[in-house]
């Protein structure tokens, strides 16, 4: 009795029911990276631990979630941990080294390299994050719903061909320019490891999922429609039936009909569009998430509010707007800023909505 | 005499032609950075001298840009220099550091540093161009125009505020939304001096202009048009006038009509966007230039064909297209490479006019 009443709640949760293009009373907001550097009580947590460890401890993994959640009294959580984590049971030597981000030491160069992504058959080497899932899933409040995640193929493919971050990604292009059938066949063991992975994280009490393909908006449309697409299409008909799906990248601009046909019930938009615009471009069957710029976060007060009111008003009349930044928070943006957004997501969408 | 049938030369050139939007019987090519590290005959002249010293030297800088423009038979040549030239006569302490880019050392953070931008009276501090565009200009076949250029006040404010290269923009965007008094003030100072700047290029000899905001694409369209348009606005009506102006930027797909309404003749688009929705979008009256993905040039030929073509037949049947990069040719890139595509826009583009 109590579980299915707890199922009932997150489920009617305005995160949700905008996921499905229900009318709320209010717009619900989470922020990508809210559980971050620039929360202190984040700091302090890593300060005791490497960025590794706090991904596989799954208690240390729920206190900054659910801190983070509560602290900003938003309307999701989601999973801390990180997109590259499914690097390393796929074979992949990860390291994130001090002040220099992820570094894989045996990158994905040549066809004959694409053998070393090994078939993910179970779960299990993730089994800290599902572990993570759990806990943060009973500390949550259970009208909070709880968002996992994954990296998306190529953005993935991005990092194991580079080795790492990249400006221009001329290693990962020239790879698909010069072997189209290695290309795809990375980007089906990645396709077929993220289905897994992410399928797990719901089994294990993930409300939604959210794919990050953080990196394809530097791709152009013809070589997303080739490269990306169709393995993208794979990748979405594989993920449990039912459970919400948010799609997102930035640079996006003009991908977003390319997107929305690959797949998703939310389309994550950047700051670089006008979300009425693109909503409009869209059409009817999808939700949208968006799109402050992060970096409004530092601006002075009215600004913060000037800006996450226009946004508000872009998709006001129009039930299906999750609101988020663009990005994730920066890292030194000042919490009350965060805090203060929140506030008035909830305020000005109420007030918005109220007869009269 | 010679000089009246010198210019009736260039000025019926397929590039200027294009510009204005007459039919060529060939789509006129140029690229990005063609005077650039991925040439050996570049880097032989960098190895005896540092960036800054090629650049102030007139005697060097004609040199790279005339033997680029030769060895590659592109139908303009562009000035070598660097957009951040003016920043040093203006009053900050530019130095280029070796592997790390450029350094300000005194930025500009506070309303109060504003005053640090001296107003440009007069173009004596860079003289240096002007005598290289003279040196060029007469070095050059005569019926090759010379492209002069200067960086955008936004893309020059972010350089002056962030005191180098950025990831987020977040000093200068946090300036412009604290203090857009002052922010108006810093982006006025750039603009009458980048016109002062422009107009003595073009009085020395130099026959069109490309105003290059880099950094403007991480602006959204809400910002454009508060922080930048304006500005633009009143930078190119103070161009001298008949003088063909190219704007460029790049990550700008949904800026494209605010940036045709701060003016130029021809739009610059980067590979993100489709070259015929672009110009579909933009409308009848501005010629578009781009728009191959630069890392494109690291595929096999066929695929490089594969691309060029793709470009060229979106731009088939409506006069105003100049063939370019998306962004500017990056240093591993195959000489070879270049030359073919080179070679292919021109083939292609007579091929596809010809009767029958």
């Amino acid at each position: 009795m109590s579980e299915t009443s707890t199922v009932a709640r997150w489920d009617e949760s305005p995160f949700v029911k905008a996921c499905r293009r229900e009318p709320t009373e209010v717009t619900p907001v989470w922020l990508m990276r809210q559980a971050g550097r620039y929360m202190p009580e984040y700091r302090a947590v890593r300060a005791k631990v490497s960025f590794l460890e706090l991904c596989k401890d799954p208690a240390l993994a729920t206190e900054v979630t659910v801190t983070a959640a509560e602290r900003l009294g938003v309307d999701a959580a989601i999973l801390f941990a990180d997109i590259l984590l499914i690097l390393e049971p796929l074979g992949l030597d990860l390291e994130f080294a001090k002040g220099e981000g992820p570094v894989i030491h045996n990158p994905i160069r040549e066809r004959t390299h694409v053998d070393r992504i090994q078939p993910l058959t179970d779960v299990a080497p993730l089994g800290y994050v599902m572990d993570a899932v759990r806990s943060i899933r009973s500390a949550l409040r259970p009208e909070t719903p709880l968002i996992g995640f994954a990296g998306a193929p190529f953005t993935l493919a991005c990092y194991a061909v580079e080795g790492g971050g990249s400006r221009h990604y001329e290693l990962a292009k020239s790879f698909m320019y010069r072997d189209q059938g290695a290309w795809d066949a990375l980007m089906e063991r990645l396709v077929d490891a993220t289905a897994l992975y992410l399928n797990a994280q719901v089994a294990a009490g993930a409300q939604a999922l959210q794919l990050f393909d953080s990196w394809v908006g530097n791709l152009s449309p013809f070589d997303y429609r080739r490269f990306v697409l169709p393995h993208m299409q794979r990748l979405f008909a594989k993920l449990t039936p039912g459970v919400p799906i948010i799609h997102f990248g930035t640079d996006t601009g003009s991908l977003l009909e390319l997107q929305r046909d690959a797949g998703g019930h939310v389309i994550g938009l950047d700051w670089r569009v006008e979300l009425d615009a693109a909503w409009n471009r869209l059409g009817t069957g999808v939700a949208v998430q968006g799109n402050l710029d992060p970096v409004v976060l530092f601006a002075p007060r009215t600004e913060i509010e000037n800006q996450a009111r226009r946004v508000l008003n872009q998709a006001a009349g129009r039930p299906g707007h999750i609101f988020n930044l663009g990005h994730g928070i920066l890292p030194h943006t000042p919490v009350d800023n965060v805090v203060a957004l929140v506030d008035l997501v909830h305020t000005h969408s109420q007030k918005s909505r109220a007869p009269g």
